[in-house]
């Protein structure tokens, strides 16, 4: 693991939640885009050296839509990045975790990457992601 | 702000999800200890060039012993680095923020903060710490 990549909140308006990013911790945006392969559009910001990412979903029935109406706005995943996203979760099935996607998917930036499962990570979403 | 300096995580079990982090992503303890400040047992552990905290409550009435009857385990909050945590918390009440500490407490590795109420940041609990 190289790191974390980026910390991933889910919100209900984006635009909304990147103005109080920018107003509270002087965030600047970095790329913005719809990722179709997760249902949300997506917003990479940076705060001095490190990245979050804020998603809100394209509609109810997205993960990230249910996610909002089960528990409301908040953390959504932890990003580490790796060299090889294949190579690395192989190793995470090898070694246990229940990794959810077979292949990789599409993330924001052109990334692939796939996720860990909450249950495999004391509750916590993780996603992998490839440099 | 200078970045993103930890994310943490609320466990049950401190040795086993430090033993999860360890087996799954080669995570290393960077410092262990309690903070009678927060009511927890805290270690700091690096991910690559990336740092997460994992802290389980010293006892149910704790502010993250709540947060795990009411939550269950995941992700507690995220941690932005500042050069002057005194002077970063004024700025964040002239900009509206809800700051929960009138004076920096306490946090793990000697470092001075206070956390920002998770109505301000779209249900994101933020801790603000001292350089």
């Amino acid at each position: 693991m190289r790191g974390v990549h980026h910390v991933c909140m889910a919100v209900e308006d984006l635009d909304d939640a990147v103005a109080t990013y920018e107003r509270l911790f002087g965030a600047e945006v970095e790329i913005r885009d719809r990722i179709d392969a997760q249902g949300v559009d997506a917003v990479y910001l940076r705060v001095g050296d490190g990245r979050l990412e804020l998603v809100s979903p394209l509609d109810d029935q997205t993960p990230v839509g249910r996610f909002l109406a089960k528990r409301g706005p908040g953390v959504h995943h932890v990003a580490f990045e790796v060299d090889d996203v294949h190579a690395a979760a192989d190793e995470l099935v090898e070694r246990g975790a229940n990794v959810i996607d077979r292949e990789p998917r599409a993330g924001l930036g052109g990334h692939e990457v796939v996720f860990v499962h909450p249950e495999s990570l004391d509750g916590v979403l993780a996603e992998v992601l490839g440099g």
